[in-house]
């Protein structure tokens, strides 16, 4: 399965990094997409050996965010150890409304001014930004970037050197999903493309995520937007919830391999 | 507070419509907002009866919807309903996707050509359709009218005799709020202004909505943009709270007049 990433999201809480990478090198895979503060619980010397140990490239770096209003320092590092990880893109979260503000709109142009102000060092160093809009059920706690057009707009007006990263999860409802998905891919900007599933009901709005299959989403449809749109990249595994978290990581792990395989066409 | 309606939603768990209507009553509002399940409840005739007593009008009725293959004939009953109750307009809520189904472009042209065949007959008994686009974490099971946008859209389609609600809950994330409320009040369709908060964390995704003030809208900025876009109608409150479910009905709409007053210029 070598067009397959997984998120090391997926499996975290009972598969620290070494173990996660061990079961995506079992399993064929080539490329993984990874978390700083994972990388934290085993030591950065230890994470780095095991990935050319075992052959692993990174495709995403969890992440720069929630921004603060002194957070640049902390950004640059988490870019430059992205960087040392050799990561195709970084991910930023801009994180919500500081407590008692209600102010979305300045808080929407300050994250992007802090965006304009990573971007600099993120081309120096050779590692793309990644804006991934969240579903508007997080735009109050966890990101200010609500929606693929703005993704978009954000893109227009910073230039080269960063692009979007499109969640099934965070986007099927979008009535403009197709529009867009074809002006990202236009702009060559398209970074990742990640998958899941929405569940109805949908229990908890960020710990209950789905199988691919086991919801409501229009998978292949999107996979054709953005296949469509130009994407050749990986298609990535990325589903948090309770109740898979709590399943054996080999088993989660063969149980979406084999539903890519029925669904996808990767 | 002439220009305040209560949705009837607000205090159901604890006050049937009769009891409703003496509380907008007593409290000197001249317009109410009312559903058909709590009609029901009391008898059409003593509702009617009251309403007549008390000098109260309706602005919205609740509901058609969710829509069914055979739905037509129910829906135009709702309809007729709504008409013998003198109402403003009735919403529509058209459903999620059906069981097993995940193709939600074609129910969303379903739905739309729902709304179209009742239009004729909410035009001949000058009663409007109000298309009240809900939050996208509803799109799997409560509508799949998912942005202003997509309502302003449908609208643009059908022409006279149906307008848009708009709902801070649902919208007060959306990045392009403010060109689709200009849009609507452009097209002169802004049915209704429904009012709460967005609560930070949330816990439920239909029955946590927040009293205004407790959450993270910022809502002087959505009523400055409604009434720039020419809305003159009333501020309707709506919340759909476990929390607030719970407290006496009266002490719920004092607080909730009271927010109003200072939060909003009606």
């Amino acid at each position: 399965m070598n067009n397959i990433v997984f998120n090391h999201a997926t499996v975290r809480e009972r598969a620290d990094m070494l173990t996660f990478l061990d079961l995506c090198a079992e399993r064929g895979m080539h490329t993984v997409s990874i978390w700083g503060d994972e990388i934290d619980k085993v030591g950065e010397d230890k994470a780095l050996n095991r990935l050319r140990n075992l052959g692993l490239k990174v495709s995403g770096y969890n992440r720069i965010g929630p921004f603060t209003p002194d957070g640049l320092r902390v950004a640059e590092a988490e870019l430059e150890r992205a960087a040392r990880f050799d990561s195709d893109h970084i991910f930023l979260f801009t994180g919500g409304l500081a407590k008692g503000d209600r102010d979305l709109i300045g808080t929407r142009n300050r994250a992007e001014d802090t965006i304009a102000g990573l971007l600099e060092k993120a081309r120096s160093i050779g590692v793309k930004l990644a804006i991934e809009p969240l579903h508007p059920m997080l735009n109050g706690d966890r990101t200010v970037i609500a929606s693929l057009a703005q993704a978009n707009d954000i893109c227009d007006r910073l230039g080269a050197g960063i692009g979007v990263v499109i969640d099934v999860y965070h986007l099927w409802w979008d009535p403009a999903l197709e529009h867009e998905i074809h002006r990202a891919g236009l702009a060559n900007r398209i970074l990742g493309f990640h998958v899941n599933d929405w569940l109805v009901p949908t229990r908890d709005l960020l710990r209950d995520r789905g199988m691919m299959g086991d919801g409501v989403i229009d998978l292949p449809g999107i996979e054709l937007m953005v296949r469509h749109a130009g994407y050749s990249g990986p298609i990535e595994i990325e589903i948090f919830s309770d109740d898979w978290w709590q399943r054996e990581p080999s088993e989660v792990m063969d149980i979406a391999l084999q539903r890519c395989r029925q669904i996808f066409h990767p």
